[in-house]
């Protein structure tokens, strides 16, 4: 609930400062009266407040002498700051459901594709040669970049696009979650700013969130970020870093344009602005947008991509690509974290697939459906009064407008209540002004059935 | 080297603060004068200092006002600390030479075993089954807490040893690594003070050091940590977190006996100490040995364990068993770092390896072939006056002692220059008290060859 009763506001800004290890272990809390003027309530609240932390082991009461601190180790509860959110529209929250949603539910609001969309036949063939491979590569540790071969297709791939990197300017990682979080750790301290679009990928804010940093927003526009909001962000608040999606933005689809990348890296220089460029859903687009990491040249744009959204979500592994000192302070970080770099019979899986003509039919096939599947499920949305904020050049997304008044919270709730996981527009943004958007998964709107509950909760709820 | 000179302490300590934001971007430096008062050098060495900084763009100066902090994002240098220690001794140039070792080099001092000692028959089975797996397992991200075929494998062999869990208080991780790393950001602030053995796993300290904790070790027994000076350390320095391997300790090869673990398990309840239990060595004791976990019932005790050394390094997954809450608080951090449970392909392989009775034949026989070598080892070694300091009842590794006055460090460079990858003593060592012990792989000993050169190293540093 947005509105708590003063005694739990209390007992939230003991437990804040607990946590936090503003107050230490044995320390003596604020005196009942002393907090109560502090914080503007009665005593009688604070009161209260310190009996029911007491009734939780947190603070214990010493006679005569006030409330102490316990001595138990607290906790970091990542899922805990102000304000608290609804779970509809709560990162943690959404992401679980999606995750460890049965597999009877409908999915429309879930981020990857359904498992006939993927390339299965090309997985089980990679599996059966993996099955074949030398002993050292099913048992060994991975050296600490992980797999030369996949990194040196990567950085192929990556001189077609005109970015020169060599292999060993490319790590590999557990996922490209872990490779954003690495990233992270290794330029980030608690406190620090950091800028992302509005609206963005809910699972950066969560990550974001357990690195303890300030998050500023600026509105992402059908061409990329708004720039002159952009440009007072960097000069107000001194952010460290910047994280993006370039092509087809998820949620909206959108992808940035020259020009827009162009003034985007030159503030970036001028301000000492870091950007982390997620490639993650590049491959899905059939004529390539700009890219951020190909103009600076990885000066100061650090590229990161992952193969779960066209590969496999199963075979997980992610990549960075960075400037020299920058990679080898991420493996001294990763292999202090992980003890080496990621699975080696993943990355060969990985490899396997992504090498073999098979594959690159199999996303030449995909691009073309999903291309069909967006256009038809515009049309099934648009006759519930849904339409997308634009027509993507790719993905699987649409994000989409909501009929006048119509709150995504409300209808995410009620959605869920019949066993249909959506996506409400304010889990997606900082600023919380999304209410009245949601994005769709049109590789999971292929049955006829999931948006028929939707006609029935937008009738109830209109 | 460990002398510096006085320009690099003080470019070091400005460094320092500069990357752990005690000086912030943009903000004014110590005045030439004013810190060389303060850290008793002269003027001009802090001038040097200054200027050097300069040329490498940390710092610049502002015309008549002084020095100023650069406003480019410091990374956090994991690997910068005090003392800076010789590379053979320091962990992350261990890890990585080992890691990262070229298939002719013989490795005594690394931690795994050679592929020949693993179950590849059992690995390549398992491959080709995955490859018959339904669609969903191939290419669907895993539900947050992993497999719960393989929680429920687990949760049955926890019980059989009699500790009481469900499935749902395991979560399965990316690696047995990363499930510390993920309670240490759950539990550990910047500055908490952890204890670990000595010696001790040396990428203990390496992760610890990237969570910023002060260590402070206690001496290793024969029979478990030297109790007395363990519940000194707990009154002094009232550490958060105890991290110990109780079965075949990392390096020592010694088990916990029933009293110290009953004893230490008291203690670290009176003094509210969290411990993680590594189990990672467990599977290769005839006879189990007593277990905190199971003794203490995951009150204070969180299990942690993973399949690297009996069955594959290169298919990896951690798991962590622990209380209620704290599986929640690790299921919302896993999720926002590494979005979901680790990879399912993975799990699949491990559970399916596991649930045969190949495994488990192949467990015993690795058992006893090792007994075997541990004989056959310690014997060579014998022979060139290097002395276990114990045999232990299981696992690869001999704690040995050097012949006096050798220092292991130099023998491990001198190892190196011949392509022999050693494992000096003071890198387990956080007192570095250790110069005289190595530890010994002897699963990586089978070649006659391997300690041929070892021979020469002692006669030409003896």
């Amino acid at each position: 609930m947005l509105s708590e009763t003063r005694t739990q506001q209390v007992m939230g800004a003991i437990r804040r400062k607990i946590t936090g290890r503003i107050l230490q272990p044995s320390e003596r809390l604020p005196s009942i009266r002393g907090l109560a003027a502090t914080m503007n309530v009665s005593p009688s609240t604070v009161a209260e407040a310190y009996d029911r932390l007491t009734a939780e082991g947190l603070i214990y009461a010493r006679r005569g002498a006030g409330f102490y601190v316990a001595q138990t180790a607290q906790p970091f509860d990542v899922t805990e700051v102000e304000p608290r959110l609804n779970r509809e529209i709560d990162p943690f929250w959404v992401t679980r459901q999606s995750l460890d949603a049965e597999p009877h539910m409908a999915k429309p609001g879930c981020g990857w594709l359904p498992p006939d969309w993927m390339p299965l036949e090309e997985l089980r063939r990679a599996l059966r040669r993996v099955a074949r491979a030398d002993d050292a590569l099913l048992v060994d540790y991975g050296s600490t970049r992980g797999s030369f071969a996949l990194r040196r297709f990567l950085a192929g791939q990556f001189a077609d696009e005109g970015l020169t990197t060599g292999p060993d300017d490319i790590l590999l990682t557990a996922s490209g979650t872990q490779a954003i979080d690495l990233i992270c750790r290794l330029l980030l301290r608690p406190g620090d700013t950091v800028v992302v679009d509005d609206p963005c990928y809910f699972n950066f804010q969560a990550l974001l969130r357990a690195h303890q940093v300030e998050l500023v927003s600026v509105s992402f526009t059908k061409k990329g970020p708004d720039l002159e909001r952009f440009e007072q962000v960097l000069k107000q608040y001194r952010p460290t870093l910047y994280i993006t999606n370039s092509a087809l933005h998820n949620p909206t689809g959108a992808s940035l344009t020259p020009p827009v990348a162009h003034k985007l890296l030159k503030l970036a220089a001028t301000h000492n602005l870091i950007v982390i460029e997620d490639d993650i859903f590049a491959a899905f687009e059939s004529e390539p947008s700009v890219r951020l990491a190909v103009l600076d040249g990885l000066e100061n744009v650090i590229r990161i991509g992952s193969f779960s959204k066209t590969l496999s979500a199963s075979v997980r592994c992610g990549y960075i690509a960075a400037k020299k000192e920058w990679v080898e302070a991420l493996i001294d970080l990763q292999v202090a974290t992980n003890f080496g770099g990621p699975s080696p019979v993943t990355a060969e899986l990985i490899y396997s697939v992504l090498s073999t003509g098979g594959y690159r039919r199999h996303m030449y096939g995909l691009r073309e459906r999903l291309a069909q599947q967006r256009r038809v499920s515009a049309k099934k949305l648009e006759e519930l009064g849904i339409t997308p904020w634009l027509m993507p050049q790719g993905g699987f997304y649409l994000w989409c407008e909501l009929p006048d008044g119509m709150d995504s919270a409300d209808l995410a709730r009620r959605a869920l209540d019949g066993d249909v996981v959506l996506a409400p527009g304010n889990v997606f943004s900082v600023s919380q002004t999304m209410a009245g958007f949601m994005r769709f998964n049109v590789g999971q709107m292929s049955h006829p059935e999931t948006l028929a509950p939707l006609h029935t909760f937008l009738r109830d709820a209109g």
